[in-house]
């Protein structure tokens, strides 16, 4: 009955039930069990949305919000079912000031989608979380990535978020100012928290302006731990690096193979400068030297893009690089600690996969202390995703130890409930009551971080 | 009665009733009404702010936090009488990680105690709100100042808090990583909450390394929309300018004729830069150059230590400079508005001051779009600060009109609550009901934000 209420207010084009259309919306990126949801909804506006948030509310029906599906953490996952909010059609751009340096965008906007339209203008939205993403789905997960050594993550981007809470409720979290002291900061309550507590229909972000020159060095290290001091002394330093990440030695070797490259086969750092051309030639001058003498080899600087571009996109794909063979399935670790603690961990992890026997890697955004594990197994041989998975469960379990996170950037979604009353402790209880105060019904993604 | 359980419980060295001590817990820096406590607790650590809020439970007792009393919207005024917690005794390092450039602390050092602990270590901490101001106050009322063009708010500077909740609930609201996908980020909940969600008992801060080099520039313009232009182009052209202070023609004349000094007489811009020596350099020859085409005179640079500690020290001072006159007063506003609408609001603003014939000056953080003013008043005078206060009310509005705030740094406190429901709309009620959850029996700082 609700799926014609939604029919007769959005009508028939914005509504689907097709088992294609139920398919793409019942998974993400992730290896998290498939649900598919009773109907797909795609809003064009806010009005739309409050239409959506008024039936679901009426008829007690769960609604997920998705993006474009490259979440890695299954919060896009509709898991009690109910209504996918698919927000491909709200993905205008609604008021773009230059002079202010920032942009307001409905939040189905993607990030390569918002860079393409800046960029004639010499402005750019920084946050990189490899794939592409929904700008909406970004704030879901308080997403970061490679850049987030230079610009930290989603949230410390937003100026104001226009919010529609279950109870029907549209609100305005922030202003159009850089900075405010007034009432309660409430953007970040909104931020990271997957649609569980309201949906968003519009965003202003911070924009940057893109660099005069960039340059990228790559470098290698006999040891991990090596590689996360190296990082730890280029932030002491200051420099102002755009990126840094760390690759190891068993993934530089599927990196190799996958894209027919012949990087030196060991622990890696992979930088990249941005900045005045004159400055981002003297900041790559003191990291190699500092580099030197923290004993690194293979010291190699490029600025040409294509070259660049492709070193990145190998970076990137480097999940999918490891998914080669036929049938293999993975699963992947996303923690956070202090830099301090970095060479312990990336050890200890790098141990956790050669125990298991499995073919795995460590690599990460070295800078901020978030690195990601994947360790390969074949779902059809009995125990071997239970022992990978148990390398996500030591390795949660030590970074919450060490004063640090089960997840940097990838968000709670399904995978990371069971650490959150560890993690946060106290609290923990106070976030379900703020949940319980947002959403009494339960009815904005549920299932999820709870 | 519960003075006595309050003197039980912390000893009668930790409990105040003495007249000098309700005195100096009675006001602020601000020009709002003193309110005497009934009583003044000096904790030492987390027990004794846990045993202070269960006596004010359960005696139905308000408490008020209090730094060290330098507040500007008399956020530490005890309205509602009762317990005012002053913090001087919770001032130590519990925790410094050079390594991660974070450091762990009690909430009542200040950020000059702070800073002096600090400087051996090649690191600061930079939010500058002026004067000398306790951490927890600063975070209180999400303080920014002369560095928030560069570094931000100080919600852009916690990993984590220790809140006490008015329940008796001890939490962490973060980790000590850098970056976190974790449960709600309730971090910036507090920030800014003026001790009316929760106690502060611990904060983990973000470090960063001292500059090399620091060179400072001032030049004057011939109006003040020159000036919020010249500050608009440094933006757009990326340099990563420390401080960017503008002060009106009307305010530079009382600095130099309170301290002594011949600046130009002129509407005037004073810029410091920092960072690597050759850097600094480059990007004090990028900024003249751009502000000689924007009609700029006067330029002057200076990087003696001395001159410019001695220039800070006049802007800092200048609303003392304001108030030498016996028996005056003065009345003074805090709004932020987008960059872009700087020189419209400027200029509103000396317009406003000059309508109501009373004396006054403009200046402010041109580079985040927020600034101040200061109108004088006799109180004697029947009508006067009833002027002065109108000056206030219009920009407030004009500033939420165009997309700003009614307070950048300073806070609601007791004068910005008027502007609440405007500024906040639908927003605002949230507010209350995230009050009323946190705080059922409204015995934390009662009076304020609301």
């Amino acid at each position: 009955m609700y799926i014609q209420q939604l029919i007769d207010k959005l009508g028939q084009d914005h509504v689907s039930q097709e088992e294609h259309e139920l398919f793409r919306h019942s998974r993400d990126e992730s290896p998290h069990d498939s649900v598919l949801p009773d109907v797909v909804c795609f809003p064009t506006c806010r009005e739309d949305v409050e239409a959506v948030l008024e039936i679901a509310r009426i008829n007690n029906v769960p609604i997920t919000p998705f993006g474009i599906g490259t979440g890695l953490e299954g919060a896009a996952i509709p898991v009690k079912k109910g209504i996918s909010l698919n927000f491909a059609k709200m993905n205008r751009i609604l008021d773009f000031s230059p002079e202010d340096m920032t942009v307001t965008v409905q939040p189905g906007i993607t990030r390569v989608e918002l860079n393409e339209y800046l960029k004639e203008y010499g402005l750019f939205f920084p946050i990189d979380p490899a794939l592409d993403a929904s700008i909406g789905g970004m704030i879901a997960t308080n997403a970061s990535g490679t850049t987030g050594v230079r610009y930290g993550a989603m949230k410390e981007q937003i100026l104001d978020l226009e919010v529609v809470l279950a109870d029907g409720t549209v609100m305005h979290t922030g202003t159009k100012a850089k900075k405010s002291s007034s009432g309660y900061l409430v953007t970040n309550l909104f931020v990271g928290s997957e649609g569980t507590l309201g949906i968003f229909t519009e965003v202003t972000l911070k924009l940057y302006g893109l660099p005069e020159c960039t340059v990228m060095a790559r470098c290698t290290f006999n040891s991990i731990e090596s590689c996360a001091k190296a990082a730890q002394n280029i932030l002491l330093k200051g420099v102002s690096i755009l990126r840094m990440e760390f690759i190891d030695k068993e993934s530089m070797i599927v990196i190799n193979r996958e894209n027919g490259y012949d990087f030196p086969e060991e622990h890696s750092l992979f930088l990249e400068f941005a900045g005045a051309e004159r400055t981002v030639h003297q900041e790559v001058d003191i990291v190699h030297s500092l580099l030197q003498d923290l004993g690194c080899n293979h010291w190699e600087v490029s600025s040409n893009p294509v070259e660049m571009q492709e070193i990145w996109r190998a970076r990137k794909e480097l999940s999918f690089s490891f998914l080669q063979e036929e049938g293999i399935d993975e699963v992947g670790a996303d923690v956070c600690v202090p830099v301090s603690r970095l060479p312990e961990l990336l050890t200890y992890a790098r141990q956790l996969i050669n125990e298991t026997g499995l073919k795995g890697g460590v690599w990460g955004h070295i800078g901020d202390g978030n690195f990601h594990t994947l360790v390969l197994f074949h779902p059809t041989i009995e125990g071997q995703r239970e022992l990978a998975e148990s390398t996500n469960e030591a390795l949660a379990k030590r970074a919450i130890a060490v004063g640090g996170t089960c997840t940097g950037e990838h968000g709670v979604g399904i995978g990371k409930r069971k650490y959150q009353q560890l993690e946060h402790g106290q609290a923990y209880d106070m976030m379900k009551k703020l949940k319980q105060l947002f959403d009494p019904q339960g009815i904005l993604n549920p299932g999820k971080i709870f």
